[in-house]
């Protein structure tokens, strides 16, 4: 299997291409685009197996939303942002429950780990209903969605992996579907903190990091659940690569240009990058320096979105 | 039953014997006080259905260890203290299981609320080994017990009752023992954060401040529960209360008493105070303004302690 | 003089009334009130020597904004709250200064003691332009007002009196005027963090809590200081002291009233709290348990409003 | 000049050899190396204007002292490396002024962009006495140094400039000598929260993200300026361009060496990367992902490195 290190689907969808020339469409699988003001929506569906082959991903629904300048944004374009995730959210929900029916928000990650924050932050600004209709149910319109949220902590931090403490809560207080937001590792620095994908096929926690978790999905907790991940991280490596693909590329344009450069260029120089700098232990993850405003926006936006769907 | 407003079992033996004029031993209860340096040890043990009734209190063992100064412990004082904890906490639990059966310690409280934050705070400074056992065994000793950790987060946050969540994950990872953190409402501000109360008959979160929780014990969840507390909020009537006695006693002092000011004093004037109160909106729940440095330096000693006896 | 316990001017005024046994207005003193949807408005005006002498504070403008459920407010009434603070600011610095004049804001407190951290919280949200205008000058409109911030600490972190480090600023950069925010104590627990008070005479940070500070005012550093306090903390005589009014009143009511009562609660009994208190380490300063929801909101509304209305 | 892209002394004497293929001493520069246990320090002294003008830094001293596995530091580590940094600290100091002249140190950055955060949270760990000394002298030896600290926070966020903003408190509490504490950028990834340079010249903030403020010097405000500073970030276009040297020379070891890599890695090609990375908004400035607990660790070491030398 190709090592996409990526999560996100519209990325690995871009490199399955480039790594095997292809031009036209991938079979066992459906691409679209669609662009909403300046937020760019990828919709990639994953149809038969072959599909699950080219990508490494299970059959299912994958959406991305691409955003411009999210360091600066204010609360008109959060507002903005936050609607079309509820938009994509509610769509993607609708497709497994109904609109009565509980579920539950779970936050990956670690609080006190800066760009690994995102799930917990989100988690304490979503609007739980599920104890207010169980003991004051009166205060309640009668329809009302029960909602419950929870930040299990990490392996690192707890000794528990995340799926096991997950399969105790949901045989106990059985919801009918999970949301699980969980921080990225995405390939292209360009996309941290900008990107949101949703997809209704569920979540292995660090794969993008490779420190794979247990798998969060229907197979192992028996309910849908729908991942949504957002790129806070990109390995060195990774940056990297791209950034020499860049350069040659410049260097190119400057008439530079001769045979070994394209040589490199074509082929992903990944595992030789990587094995050039784990020596000198150089292969940090690295993340941006304003990744605290970022998480800050980003959380906004993902508790809202999710608010405003539920 | 009587309305002691505190969880500490050490107040409640205090109550019990003023409010009743028992001068010597109550029936069913066992009680001794050790000094350590200027830590004092007060252990209460509840032998029988008479000790039960008397204080509200399930039959088990109550230590207290009461410390003065918290606000301005050093380093060396916090080891001492953390060492004197250990040792207390070593001994229960060597009463219930052996030294390598596994342990869940978990943080009740809610880390976005300084008074109410100790139990995350302490979580995230247990040395935890269980995952380390399962997936890099040949890292640790032979005998190192399994540990692990968890902050469940609060109903109010969660919409999920903590029992719940504890008995899901119990019944998956089965662990031997369960350590409960929470923090306490007690009836003396002056035990705010300087008094630790180790009881091994489990706990009603939030039982202190009348907004009691499902019990957390060995009844609920099937395993004993060690219940490690430590005041934090003292409620406005409670302190008006010990206030209004001491400010009789002074005029007394002064020969300015009276019969009715003998009565004032005789009796709990609790109830009317409260209701004095309420009316007005009065009575808040208050905390020191120290909370944060109080909490810090307990949280130290409450993970250390733990740390030294796991 | 007497000993007010509150830096406020209204509750200084009604404790003045009620010791003299005043009915009517005090010489030297207007006070007038409004109602502006549930924000109640009180402004009191010292206007000559007779009045500072009643209250024990310089001559000036003194505005009370006093807020109900402070604690529960959403997004809504914090823009409206904000909005009403806005107009006051506007128009007391309209007395003092033209539309484009330099103004200093400056964020008393400490970051790192909840009750205290409204200060420097606010500050990290004011809109400054200073440095675009000198730097970047022809990204903003020409009349902007060139506005600066700052949190210097506290004498007990930075070792330095927060007057000094004002005057060494203010000599340099040169505003025309200063606003000051201060966490302030208040005699009514009612009024934490749900009052603002807004005076043009500046501040003496600490007073309310019997630490005073060097007076931060036009006096000692020549430009007309504004001052933004917000109640946070009160001791706990205060509190026992208006707990014991209460409690007696309650009793009376019920018949119990006796000529000692009357006595009791004719005069001011602080000081015997206070006395009766200490001895034991009693005499706490204290905060609501839910302080920390309490600044979040009530930091939203300050830095709101000053934005507004700069 | 040639953009070194590094504040560190010791990595600009590495590059100015480099560059300038100089085998021996660089005439002006005295360097020297000495390893303590696992900590190397390098002491490099420029003593004239040849000196100045290869490094294009002014005369003085600037050591550096390199920890390794900062990230995995315990106690004892931590207590180890803040005793090397006190011992050089004492070293730099006794070279300017007595043992009981005033000291204030100035914690450089912003408390909420977490690899900026550093110097705000060494302050809150400073052991001040200035204060003490001046309102309860008795509580202390009389020859204890007076120390005061101050954060004075970012033009960005104050809209002043800090040498603004410290002219106007040395001139008011007139210290003997400043320590300054700030986040510095360097130019390799390695060093990052796990070198620390202590330099007697002063600092100009901003300096190696190309965000130049004013300096904070002997020239700008009359006394000796000791800067202690600590790479926290790093630009992609470094990082890229240390890695295509890895990986070149990786190449090339396989055998597949030619003459134009050859040429690649003569040069320093940070321009050309940069230029290719600028137009897609690549050249982001980036941290480790563990950058709260290398800043947590490092905040430890300085402060108590700072404590013990005072």
């Amino acid at each position: 299997m190709y090592n996409f290190r990526t999560d996100m689907a519209v990325e690995r969808t871009d490199i399955y291409k480039k790594v095997n020339n292809i031009q036209k469409d991938i079979n066992g699988i459906e691409a679209e685009n669609e662009l909403q003001k300046d937020i760019e929506i990828s919709r990639v569906k994953i149809t038969n197996e072959e599909g699950e082959k080219a990508l490494a991903k299970p059959i299912g629904n994958y959406i991305t939303l691409d955003v411009k300048n999210m360091k600066t944004a204010d609360d008109e374009k959060i507002e903005e942002i936050a609607e079309a995730v509820a938009n994509e959210l509610r769509n993607v929900i609708g497709k497994h429950i109904n609109d009565t029916e509980d579920i539950l928000v779970v936050g990956l990650g670690n609080l006190e780990v800066t760009p690994d924050s995102l799930g917990p932050k989100v988690i304490s600004h979503i609007e739980i209903t599920r104890h207010i209709l169980e003991y004051m149910p009166k205060l309640m319109p009668e329809d009302t969605r029960p909602v419950s949220a929870i930040s299990p902590g990490v392996l690192g931090t707890t000794g528990i992996e995340t799926m096991e403490i997950l399969k105790g809560i949901v045989e106990n207080i059985k919801p009918k579907l999970l949301i699980v937001i969980d921080a990225l590792a995405a390939r292209s620095i360009e996309r941290i903190s900008s990107s949101i994908q949703i997809a209704d096929t569920g979540i292995v926690p660090g794969a993008g990091v490779d420190n794979k978790r247990k798998e969060i999905s229907k197979k192992t907790l028996g309910i849908p659940v729908i991942a949504l991940g957002i790129p806070m991280v990109v390995d060195l490596a990774s940056i990297t690569n791209d950034c020499i693909n860049l350069f040659i590329e410049s260097l190119q344009q400057k008439a530079m240009s001769n045979e070994y450069l394209n040589e490199l260029k074509e082929k992903d120089n990944y595992e030789e990058i990587k094995e050039a700098l784990i020596p000198r232990d150089y292969n940090m993850i690295v993340t941006p320096k304003e990744i605290d405003i970022l998480i800050e926006n980003m959380s906004k936006i993902v508790s809202k979105g999710i608010n405003k769907a539920l």
